[in-house]
């Protein structure tokens, strides 16, 4: 399938053609580009909401009640677990099986796990990629989910229009140190598994870190407590969540305002991509670089300094 | 302080020079390379042991009992808290003031946290730097804990000799999958908290697992029972993690073997400043060009494309 019949393919919703466009964003294929620029004037209809936070606290369950809240909805739903734990195996094709049986029969519902693609930053554009072509395809509503709890997962929240931090009451000192971090980039805060004791102090906690960000800094941050593995049963908090989710794009991405983070966001990604073919010409300097195990060796005996034999390197290029 | 008695001071073992040193390092000062070429030669004597794993494991209650073991040999200790969960504030300084009057009086332990550096990487260069300014200095013992699960981590890992990976009894299915990420990087598997229920089973599941890896990739590791809240107690184990810590030493970084994993440590480490001193010019880029506000807005009003625009801006460099 060559690249105009792909676009075609996109735009025109078929399947074969969106698991084609992901594999060839997996395999950073040098086609990639091109196929992006194509569909790229046809994407900025899906509203994008990531889903982050402390492992354990239920974020599958979650992104599964929610993605059946917006079937519910007659909306089309792709889900993009990203797995930046595992840089060889495991990870995300684990994750993808688990939520795979729970969709399996709804062709609304489309999932695919990322796991991480070449070095530095490659999740994060991975991430815009996916979440492009998903866009172009129709999809009305794209939940990015991530595992871990990294500088990668702040990275790749800045793919989505709304960031969703989930935490669980009782965690202990590592998760505060963790959502002190995440919640910087939390646009709405949801405590799940709050049937469980110790929910109230938590919402407290979380409104008390809200309350001593910096007076200039403190966009609007609604906690929203959820049972997600109740499901859409009345109480379990997902009409609740998906209707903060719905205030926080009104806030944030229309009128005057969002058109301004609209452009921050742009300027993100294009900050972001030049880094990643920087950094992919480092990757084939390093591979051309014959000279690298020498150095390697004089560093390794303390001959050279790796500082010294990085900047040879870089002269060769 | 100028460069030349900087390095004096660091290898006269002077707090000041290091305190300067690492405050350097940081910044990501220019002149950091000229110092850390100069003590290189000085370097490779101090053993480096990274300790990572879940979150709510008690990484560093482990680290800080580990420490105590090490203080009771009359070793030094350094302890480097990588922290890349909050690329803005909070998490590493809330890790060091909780550590920090664990072990305030002893001036044999020296500890600092890092959160992230630039972009890309950086967590994984500031790391080897650190523990390089630590090493010249004479630090014996040099713990490097980190705070997240991610991709980091696994990074922040290549610039340790062993690296001990900390588990709890009874996590969920979140967990389950970080493990088998971190697993690959594992030299010695440490279950805390082996006094609670369960202990036993995650012994059972993580030789599992350990069985499961391909034949053609089985490096022996240890697992290791600790109760780190314990302290140096009999029966806390934290005399079998250092036991087993010495013998994953003397098996990988001994003799021929120890030499080869030296080259390629030291051919990742080059590799490594090869990849940041591109970054560092693409950020450079980044700053000067004048036409990123501009082609962000274009992108934003998907009247361009961002790879279309991002090889605009690596054009001008």
């Amino acid at each position: 399938m060559n690249i105009g019949d792909l676009t075609s393919g996109i735009l025109a919703g078929k399947y074969r053609a969106l698991a084609r466009a992901i594999s060839l964003v997996e395999r950073d294929d040098p086609s990639t580009e091109a196929l992006l620029a194509n569909i790229y004037p046809s994407t900025g209809r899906a509203r994008i909401i990531g889903v982050t936070g402390s492992p354990g606290s239920g974020k599958s369950t979650l992104v599964a009640a929610l993605a059946k809240h917006y079937r519910r909805q007659e909306k089309r739903v792709g889900i993009v677990a990203v797995d930046p734990t595992s840089p060889f195996t495991g990870g995300a094709i684990l994750g993808d099986r688990i939520r795979m049986q729970r969709h399996a029969l709804d062709d609304g519902v489309f999932i695919r796990s990322l796991a991480t693609r070449g070095h530095l930053g490659g999740l994060s554009r991975s991430t815009f990629d996916v979440v492009a072509v998903l866009d172009a395809m129709g999809y009305d509503r794209i939940l990015v989910e991530t595992v871990g709890v990294g500088q990668d997962e702040v990275d790749v929240m800045r793919a989505v229009h709304t960031t969703v931090v989930v935490t669980v009451p009782g965690l202990g000192d590592d998760i505060q140190a963790i959502k002190a971090g995440l919640l910087e980039i939390a646009d709405v805060l949801c405590v799940n598994k709050s049937d469980r004791e110790g929910a109230d102090r938590t919402v407290r906690d979380l409104m008390h870190m809200l309350d001593l960000r910096p007076a200039g800094d403190r966009k609007q941050v609604e906690i929203v407590n959820t049972v997600a593995t109740r499901g859409l049963a009345p109480g379990a908090g997902l009409d609740e969540l998906a209707a903060a989710i719905e205030r926080h794009r009104e806030r944030a991405w229309t009128g005057e305002g969002g058109a301004a983070r609209a452009r921050t966001r742009a300027a993100a990604q294009v900050a972001e991509l030049v880094r990643a073919l920087l950094a992919d010409r480092a990757e084939r300097a390093l591979a051309a670089s014959g000279g690298l195990a020498e150095l390697a060796a004089a560093v390794a005996e303390r001959r050279q300094d790796p500082y010294t034999a990085a900047e040879t390197i870089l002269d060769e290029i």
